[in-house]
């Protein structure tokens, strides 16, 4: 059962992904445990979510079978389209889930009676607007919606699950390259690119990949124009091979950056994969919160200029994030270069994990590495807390599918060998060259660095092990490695079977920020292996407020525990309040040196699971006395 | 001539204004040079543009005087009425003035015209959503609109020129009077509170005053609703008297809290009086940019947690800073705090003179303290450089008026004499008490600390000088007075005529933002007398990026000169470049410790007037070696 993105074989891919049935995440894992409690709790709240916020009601006007008017966002169809594709993976990896299937049956259903005679399908435009249709294309997410509907029944093909979701989408497909073959015009919202891409992969069926190209070279045209909102909002700003770096609206720069990727390796078109590889460096290098969010401005949703990044107004959506992970996959496939492997863990482990409560069903839109005290948290897209859903709710689904399918983006396989980019206990059995090959892996990882893999296979293969970028030592079977190498490289005749020890220490750390990061000047923040860490108020004295905590970055940090809490970190410094009421002052000294204090940081992931409060990751330096 | 806020005589009322053309600013002092380019540069030009955006016609297509469809913002009458109160003001002081006795003359008969029998005026809903009148009060403006139609009036009553605007004001105060003394409804932008009180002290009409207190109670109730901005943004949160703190849209905010002061001294409610001081309080203890701007997000154009101050991301609305001119004005004269003069000239010096161009023709919407290397200023509300006009160009207009008017704002009188708030050169001829008081002004101030005033009345008059909150000493006639009591007083009989001296020594110096102010940290600013400045990337040594500018605090400032710039600042510091290209990094240094670089910094107001570029307030402190 093929996973998500599945470069063909011509295709531009130093690596190839292994089939998502192939790995299993052993549930008591930190990966297995948070993909059951996907499938246990969020995809079927999901789901539920679906009927309660009217999304499918919308469909079923379009069928006849609901009254009453058109509910929710005028895109709401692509919440269906996301959460169905999520239930494809989750039922390709576990087909005996009943309500599952008559989920994907019914939803498959629906879509089918809901779709036009010449396959259009939008509830929003068909319901409200029917005469407007690719007429407002800077607006209506028409290609948007059409492009989640292909990814769902990519999803349903390759989990053999649904064949009429694959119908629908071909016949919308096919009305979309029959039209847009012609004319030249694009999305507001890109996704509909990477998307027939992979319906390509699926299929075989070259007009769609054709289309892809096309859809991404019409951009930065002057095709869209948004007053309000200008032209980097909608990726219509500058000709993708051109740009030097990302800009507006950060989901719709990196799904397009997804669907670039996608179309360079299937066309073998190095100058668009240059132009990713320099987006990659703009947006890594000096676009990136630390936990791996993007998105520095709420207004426009927007990436900001190079280095503004204000964790307290991290707008760091959830959905970025997501996509992020995405894109970094297929730059990972393209190039098998470990940095990115190393985005992907960060934003896994960090502002991806942490967009969800620990009881799987309230969740982040806008992930903020800071809320400062009086934070009002009054606008839904910065609460204070995870809400349970939002009125745009384009996150929730994306989670679910991400992590039905995270079994996907772990391994991958080249012909000699296999590379582990994400460390996970788990079983894999798969085949590398036409050889079987059995992988056990036993860790503890992120809570603890040394990961154990029993291989067996009648052959000599490489096992190639992601050595992480936060990484300051690596041993394989007590063995030196070099760190920051990418990838150490175990070449050996498994046939007997042998056990590899990779270790990689986490002493916690003090990570400074570059110098042009405005926002964070003076300030460490702590990390322990890929975990980043927070401070929340909860976890200080009584009297101690969060902003007069100052961290002493040359003192000894010790790990503890906390209930739910595996691993914490203990740090040393001072409650230095302010010396002055005076909001600005001529005087040497704005705060007291204050006295000591030892105060312990949980990671970032994990905070807002108690009571809701203040909570920073970048922590100010102690004055020196 | 009686100008802007006009308590009466049974108000609370510590201080009271002067009429308005009692005192004339020399033409070559600072306030009169640029009261002086207003009205020959911004205000002519903002009449033109009244025509070249459209608004005009808006009313002339409501008369059926011109053809077309509605163009501009839906409250683009308030435009045409702020600019109209503008040339009142001038033309009250000016009387001669050909030209703005025809703008005003032609503008009053085409708003006599346009108003429909019952007295209701506003081009929009009549043009375009007539049955929508009072139906959208949260969104539609109409009581905003008609608010400045009011102020327009206001002025023209007092400058006595144009009667018909009065009428006109009038008639439609009547309707809603009639209408909204009877039904519960608020408008969703605040400004027909305080236009209401000044109908009242104009007219005697207590109505006016009735319903004004009556829109101020009645905000924070759920009469207004928004699921996209929420309740804060319209200023129906929280009841006033109840409030703690400023939120929501500042310039809502600040509208607001000038019609409560207004309602508060009129009907002698001191709880209202208390609610506003309560939100100075939050709002210029930690809610103000050093500047005097105010609103630190962009989104929803709000105000952010207390000590959010991003200087990169300040949204600072000129029409904002206006605003807290005129709340700050009311709050004075209410008290006769000297702390309200000084955020008035903390404002009107730094935010406000910055908003426009020196040719007078270009204008911030935004006002932003740090323009960073590599800013695409691709948003019209965050430019790199001022603008020509805006698709919502509020602003403009609100200078107009408020330079118009600004005499009015700087001196008052008590029983016991006279008070200077606003050092300015320029001469005075009123009355105190009946007697006869004349006073010359000579100062370069803000460039020099020197103001002499030479005072000449027949009496025993106390002459009361603002002492700024930023002079660390003080002398008047060269005996040292104590700073920080706000008003130093020099009681005499001036009969024989006598000049005193008021020394107010200008040190340059380095000003701390209190530790809470996270995205400042670490750095200082610096400042001279009321002027804070700004280093310019135009004023760099080719090669050296102002990113890597670091100031050494203890060096010595001097004071210099450029073109255009009578007195730079020029302090001492390194150049620090980046030690590295990572983001975030477990390495101890981030920065090189540089070279020694001396850089002259120019007054932040005149930034942005040579070519477009890099501009900082907040410079980051060198590491100490």
């Amino acid at each position: 059962m093929t996973g998500p993105v599945h470069p063909t074989p011509d295709a531009i891919s130093t690596l190839r992904p292994l089939p998502l049935t192939d790995l299993t995440f052993a549930s008591d894992g930190f990966l297995g445990a948070w993909q059951r409690r996907n499938a246990t709790r969020s995809l079927p709240y999901c789901i539920g979510q679906l009927d309660a916020a009217g999304a499918l009601d919308n469909l079923r006007r379009v069928t006849g079978e609901a009254d009453g008017e058109f509910q929710n966002m005028w895109f709401a169809d692509s919440d269906v389209y996301k959460t169905l594709e999520a239930a494809a993976w989750q039922l390709g990896r576990s087909p005996d889930d009943a309500e599952l299937r008559a989920f994907v049956d019914t939803t498959a259903a629906l879509l089918a009676k809901a779709q036009g005679e010449d396959g259009y399908l939008n509830s929003y435009l068909t319901l409200v607007e029917p005469d407007q249709r690719w007429r407002k294309m800077h607006w209506s997410h028409e290609l948007y919606c059409a492009g989640h509907l292909v990814q769902a029944a990519v999803a349903a093909a390759r989990a053999g699950v649904g064949a009429e979701v694959v119908t629908v989408a071909r016949r919308f497909a096919d009305l979309i390259v029959e039209r847009f073959s012609k004319v030249d015009d694009v999305d507001g919202h890109p996704e509909i690119e990477t998307a027939l891409v992979e319906l390509y992969r699926v299929t075989g069926h070259r007009p769609y990949l054709d289309q892809a190209k096309r859809f991404v070279d019409l951009r930065g045209h002057g095709l869209l124009n948004d007053e309000h909102f200008g032209a980097a909002y909608l990726q219509d700003h500058v000709p993708v091979r051109e740009a030097d770096g990302v800009a507006g609206h950060v989901v719709r720069q990196l799904y397009l950056l997804a669907g670039v990727v996608d179309v360079a390796v299937e066309t073998h078109d190095e100058e668009l994969l240059a132009a990713a590889r320099r987006l990659w460096d703009d947006a890594y290098g000096a676009k990136t919160y630390l936990t791996g969010a993007q998105g520095s401005r709420h207004r426009d949703e927007a990436f900001g200029d190079p280095y503004e990044l204000p964790p307290d107004r991290a707008y760091g959506e959830t959905c970025a994030a997501i996509a992020g992970f995405h894109w970094n996959w297929r730059m990972l496939l393209a190039s098998g270069e470990a940095r990115y492997g190393d985005e992907m863990e960060q934003a896994l482990y960090n502002v991806i994990a942490g967009s969800t409560a620990l009881d799987g069903t309230h969740f982040f839109y806008s992930n903020t590495l800071h809320l400062r005290t009086g934070h009002d948290g009054s606008h839904e897209d910065a609460p204070s807390g995870r809400l349970p859903w939002y009125s745009c709710s384009c996150c929730p689904p994306n989670l679910a599918r991400l992590l039905a399918s995270l079994s996907g983006y772990a391994v991958t396989a080249d012909h000699s060998g296999l590379q582990v980019h994400l460390y996970a206990a788990g079983e894999l059995r798969t085949t590398v060259d036409g050889v079987d090959v059995h992988v056990a892996v036993r860790t503890e990882y992120p809570w603890d660095g040394r990961v154990e893999l029993t291989v067996t296979t009648p052959a000599l293969i490489t096992l190639a092990l992601r050595i992480p970028s936060w990484a300051t030592e690596a041993r394989i079977d007590g063995q030196p490695v070099a760190a920051g190498d990418g990838y150490a490289e175990v070449r050996r005749d498994w046939s007997a079977g042998a056990t590899v020890i990779l270790d990689l220490p986490m002493p916690p750390r003090v990570v400074r920020p570059h110098p042009r990061i405005d926002a964070v000047r003076g300030c460490v923040a702590l990390a322990r292996g890929p975990l980043v860490y927070a401070l929340e108020q909860a976890d200080l004295p009584d009297g101690v407020t969060l902003e007069d905590v100052r961290i002493d970055p040359t003192a000894p940090i010790m790990t503890g525990r906390l209930p739910d809490v595996p691993r914490t970190l203990i740090a040393g410094g001072t409650v230095s309040p302010p010396a002055s009421d005076e909001l600005y002052s001529s005087g040497v000294d704005t705060e007291e040196r204050g006295g000591p204090l030892a105060f312990t940081a949980i990671p970032y992931f994990l905070w807002g699971n108690r009571k809701p409060g203040p909570m920073r990751v970048w922590l100010p330096v102690a004055a020196t006395r």
